[in-house]
């Protein structure tokens, strides 16, 4: 992802573009959200937030990198509301439910937005998939953080399992998202109760890791992820991706 | 479902009304693929096949009675597909791997439907997911199947593990589909590694059950499944279900 890289791209060069970039992003993220994805041009966020097209293109490259700079938005958020907790807890169990309970507050204004959107993101090999190329940089940011949670954590985690495990910590959290955007309870009350229940799960899960005889399977499940979702690995079985439709 | 469960709408009281039902069915699965599941009306239905819109309401309640038609009949298709391998293989990644492969197989015709019914059948609480109350006898034959892989393996399983694993089983194959639904390579190919890599795994993940420590692990991850998606349980936390919209 060159271009996410370079200035202004990446962010705020001065506060003025970054401002811009923020308007451009928070006007597509309502346009997304009340016509859709699909149905949003360019040139209509542009209109919108009141600049010029060729300034919204010089931001962001297209519609699919303003939804890459959302994912990385809520990222960002992400990581600094969990500090506080990874800060004072040193319960696996307590660590990994607050992680997820933050990302869900974080998340609830874009439920009806994840909804509509889901379609879009639910392919694997579309660009907006989180499990996409593209998303690396939200990705890793994510893992980051159940990097964190384990690292912080009484519990003791194996070297062999190190690496593998904050890859499926968020896989699992991949899970709960997907709950989360089908969930119509009032304040998404069920997924708060399985961000809970699943944090006791891997907890318990985790703890299992002493005993030696199960480390390969951790690793072989965490090896069929990576080899057959795009993205999570350089090297796909069978031919390669195909173009997206 | 007390509908489905009597005569005629269960099947073929007599050859002809079996064929009538067989014909509705087929036709509206090919209206579905062509026009969209959303688009498509009970009365196009009728027109298509050459029956009375009166005659297709008796033998189908409504759209939705016809997606559960569908699945019926492919678990009907599947458990006389497996029956050959599973007489014949007694080993748990083989019999397992026949199974996940024979549905692949089944399914081919149905990709490009799948794709598009996808949106519909992800939402765990609609009647069409395969989560749903409504999909109970669909989703009873192919956790069934499952249950029919474990009992003739020469793997042990322990007595407590007996119920849920082939529920695990089934839920890690609807992993599988979620998968198909996405894969575009050709003949599917990825799909038919991914049965096989986790029908590998599965079977190792299975023979650890001889572990007691991993017991307690295995049925909560059980009873987490059971207690969060609809229509696998009767008691769910939180709020019951809501309308589907």
């Amino acid at each position: 992802m060159p271009a996410r890289n370079d200035s202004p791209r990446t962010g705020s060069a001065t506060p003025r573009s970054g401002q811009t970039r923020a308007l451009i992003l928070e006007t597509a993220m309502r346009l997304f959200r009340e016509r859709g994805y699909d149905r949003t041009t360019m040139r209509a966020i542009a209109q919108e937030a009141g600049v010029s097209v060729g300034n919204a293109y010089y931001y962001f490259e297209g519609k699919e990198h303003l939804i890459q700079g959302f994912y990385d938005r809520i990222a960002a958020e992400h990581q600094v509301a969990v500090r506080e907790i990874l800060a004072r807890e040193t319960d696996l169990e307590a660590r990994l439910a607050g992680v997820l309970k933050a990302w869900l507050d974080i998340a609830a204004p874009y439920h009806e937005f994840a909804v509509q959107f889901f379609k879009n993101a639910a392919d694997p090999d579309s660009p907006l998939s989180p499990f996409s190329p593209e998303s690396e940089q939200a990705r890793e940011a994510a893992i980051g953080v159940h990097r964190q949670v384990l690292a912080g954590a009484r519990t003791k985690v194996p070297d062999e399992l190190r690496d593998v495990l904050p890859e499926l910590m968020w896989l699992s959290q991949m899970g709960l998202v997907l709950y989360w955007i089908f969930d119509r309870t009032e304040g998404r009350e069920r997924s708060y109760r399985l961000a809970e229940r699943g944090a006791r799960l891997t907890a318990r899960g985790v703890a299992l890791a002493r005993f030696r005889v199960l480390r390969p399977l951790v690793r072989e499940v965490h090896e069929l992820f990576t080899d057959f979702l795009p993205g999570m690995t350089r090297q796909l079985p069978g031919p390669g991706r195909k173009p997206v439709r």
